[in-house]
């Protein structure tokens, strides 16, 4: 029985944050944890541990806890870190550069084979030693390549037809930038960040904590 | 009687979320919609969308539906873009540079009005007309400065002493992408951004995909 395929979405979310933990700890040399405890780090109910990780199978032993270092692995193993995903970024900005250098995605199995952009100040010169080509070069690119995953750093407005043109050329995965939900009417799969959004949260428990401040005063 | 106060944080992190759907509605003209038809777009139910909405007052009509404008303005006033808040980035290299330059924050009442970083190379040099500054002119900077939040793009391990320091230094609100949760002993308004949580959920997506690709073959 594949006991993955009953896991809902909203565990799987939750475990790139087990994982973060677990990472810490290994780092502080921390070799087994209560679900006790591990709730008390990060702020989960330790019923919400036990359950998000029986999901997967008894990684706990009654009255010893989690060995942090199988946890580790086992989640990593879940999350497919094990795979070796080739990505290509669409849009070499600022944001398309600063997660072409961003050191933690190529620890966890992805890797950075092609850099596109319409800029032809940009096209030619390189990041991370990869040349920035241009867009135009993307088609042939994909179909002499094997591209797991695109990410979008490019402008609002051209976002869809980029999405579309990667769907069509077979990409099966998009990691998308664009302050838009994207949805296409391809099959594929879309992570969409917002990263406004949390800043807009941000603003707004500052305004909810100003006006605390002037009440109490 | 202040209604904002009963509103949980569940229904202000999906703000963010209603507010670029109307911002789409304006662009294309729209100018009123009913729960329903949102609730196809955004892909929520129409009676959580009622629901969430209700939470600020009647902004629906029966039987006319939202005035698209009225309520972008209202949530957009809920999540405080009529407030003028001053920033500062620490760490000015990639992520930090995608930030500064990141043209939406402006339009959301977040202007940036310094940027340190402790690489020498970097310090005197500008980015939108910001002079870098040395991360020892901190202190000095908040001192004359209002600084209401503080964007965190510093390594990993130097994160819990800068935000210590911001918060020493009374700066109320951390916005922070080191691959941190950050929790404080002060008493600070935290939002942790963690891009390679949503990107190893991206990688897990495709490798179930890979895996009922390679069964119906």
């Amino acid at each position: 029985m594949d006991l993955k395929k009953k896991v809902s979405l909203a565990v799987i979310r939750r475990l790139p944050r087990y994982f973060r933990y677990l990472s810490d700890l290994l780092r502080l040399g921390i070799t087994r944890i209560s679900s006790k405890e591990l709730s008390a780090r990060m702020g989960i109910t330790a019923s919400q541990i036990r359950q998000d990780l029986n999901c997967f199978g008894g990684f706990g032993q009654q009255g010893y806890g989690y060995n942090v270092e199988s946890l580790y692995n086992e989640i990593g193993n879940i999350l497919g870190f094990n795979n070796k995903y080739q990505t290509i970024i669409i849009g070499a900005g600022h944001m398309g550069q600063a997660l072409a250098n961003y050191g933690n995605f190529e620890k966890r199995g992805f890797s950075l084979i092609g850099i596109f952009d319409v800029d032809q100040n940009l096209v030619g010169k390189k990041i991370k030693d990869i040349e920035i080509m241009h867009l135009d070069s993307l088609e042939v690119f994909v179909m002499n390549n094997n591209v797991h995953i695109a990410i979008l750093t490019v402008p609002y407005e051209h976002t869809p037809t980029v999405a579309d043109k990667l769907a069509q050329l077979g990409v099966r995965a998009l990691w998308n930038f664009s302050p838009m939900d994207l949805k296409l009417t391809y099959d594929v799969i879309i992570e969409n960040v917002h990263l406004s959004d949390s800043l807009m949260v941000l603003g707004y428990k500052l305004a909810e904590d100003m006006k605390s401040r002037a009440n109490i005063k």
